[in-house]
């Protein structure tokens, strides 16, 4: 069966291959019933849904089928959910298997146009706090997961790829142990799935991949029935990055009247700082960018032209 | 004459009314002339050159002319500056004076459309740590000059609104002390200039206007001969925010094809958070989210969808 009930309120749910789906769709049979308050375990596959393993080569990135990515594990049926209560699911743990990886995918990316050629880079996520990029260059391990959400009201199914007023593939990197995170409901017994686990990532994810890796990941159901939210919120208890803080930053900008172009130009500069200080390819340095680097907006007023940032922590060179 | 050579390296430039100039120019005649080393401390009159005071009502920003706002002192020639260096400007010290404001400037700000009325809120800036913003919130000071830049390279005057290749009113609320700027040279001796200093401002500015403030600011200016970047970075010695992040954050997201639109929605979903939790009008709460509140791009690669988040400090709380 793989959905394993233990001693209320707690719930594993194994077997992902058997549990898992792609894309939302309000029709599917839910896997599950849990009640507000429900403690639910999930054994989450990484992102390529076991086409990739701690041996894979840029060989397997070209034969990669990108209509397979991002595999969700559910839906699980919230007894007493229906449209316009709020689901929290709050993040109780991660315990991140030993590998995981990141990726250029052709077409995929921020930098599309710029990255033609596929690339892939195996972490060891052994050690469960830092993880090695090169030699000289540690990653804070952050574990979240990338899609969270529940099912659309709109009948039919749709891509898991974009984010939506369900939540779905957010790769919001804050939402790791601790957090709240905060869904509007839009169907009855909400839906919800969960999967895409990543070790680490930056704000923006310019790549179009973090640390990919499977991990269990452990959550809290409540309940808030009569709340209404129109997209996702969430809460952090403490600070989001007190690790890669610590040691302050260094910023590439770009201004413009697009932030998305502005985006781009402010990780080249960043892209272009990497390769020319540090022993790194471009394709290792945008991969860094995308694992490591945060983007903030400055300023969105000073109108035509927006200012946003790219943030390098200082904290991750030894 | 204003301009006072102490003991070099240190100047001091007085009399700002004498020695600003709205929008950047390059044929503008150098004010000063420094060396590569050279500390210079502005005495700087908040954004507004002088139409407002700390007895200032919703009146004043009605009658406020818009052509004069954000004067900037300078230009000050760096001698040996040529195009393609890299001028560095070091933050080394701000001191603010008693009172600064914030203003919703009808037309201007993320939300112009939705907040159709002026409104402007003074703040008691005696206490150099925090400023109260209502009964139950302090805001932390983190003074900065929103507008820092050197001249561009095309003959004619630019406005002094948006920020460009050169810098100008970039609003990058952490170029606080200990900051390094690094500007690109576009003209020989760089002409740089300053101003429209703020002692509080959230990523985003959003409502167009941060805490402003007059402030005595003192900046080392270093050349970087040869060094050529396309458009501003900065460098910051420690965590960006560590007083707004120690409790953690509330956080808003939205997603959507274009950012400008999700940050929009974004900051109106926290704007309704703010008022029906916390007893404040709606124009407060969209003048709390433009001096505390942080704007972040989350992911900018699962198309056709971004995803932005606003984040609000809850230490800001009492």
């Amino acid at each position: 069966m793989g959905v394993k009930h233990h001693n209320h309120p707690y719930m594993t749910i194994h077997d992902f291959n058997q549990h898992s789906h792609i894309g939302w769709d309000n029709s599917l049979k839910p896997i599950a019933e849990v009640d507000s308050g429900q403690v639910v375990s999930y054994e989450i596959t990484e992102s390529s849904g076991g086409q990739f393993n701690k041996h894979s080569t840029v060989e397997d990135v070209k034969n990669m089928d990108f209509s397979k990515v991002n595999p969700t594990v559910g839906p699980v049926y919230v007894k007493g959910a229906e449209p316009g209560d709020t689901l929290e699911v709050e993040l109780l743990d991660f315990q991140q298997l030993d590998w995981g990886w990141t990726a250029i995918i052709p077409g995929f990316g921020l930098l599309s146009d710029d990255f033609k050629d596929p690339q892939i880079k195996i972490f060891d996520l052994k050690n469960k706090n830092t993880t090695q990029f090169i030699d000289g260059i540690n990653l804070f391990m952050k574990p979240f997961p990338g899609t969270i959400g529940v099912a659309l009201p709109e009948e039919g199914s749709f891509s898991v790829v974009p984010p939506r007023k369900n939540g779905g593939n957010m790769d919001i990197r804050h939402l790791t142990k601790g957090a709240k995170l905060y869904l509007p409901v839009w169907v009855e017994g909400a839906l919800f799935s969960i999967g895409d686990t990543h070790a680490a990532q930056g704000d923006g994810e310019v790549c179009g991949t973090a640390i990919e890796a499977s991990m269990e990941t452990t959550v809290r159901f409540k309940l808030h029935k009569g709340k209404t939210i129109q997209e996702p919120r969430f809460e952090i208890p403490g600070p989001p990055t007190p690790e890669a803080d610590s040691c302050g930053y260094y910023v590439t900008t770009a201004h413009g009247e697009d932030m998305f172009q502005a985006s781009q130009n402010a990780i080249r500069y960043m892209i272009e700082h990497l390769a020319r200080e540090y022993k790194m390819t471009e394709q290792e340095a945008y991969m860094l960018c995308s694992v490591a680097v945060d983007l903030k907006i400055n300023e969105i007023v000073d109108a035509p032209n927006w200012l946003v940032s790219a943030f390098l922590p200082n904290a991750i060179f030894k």
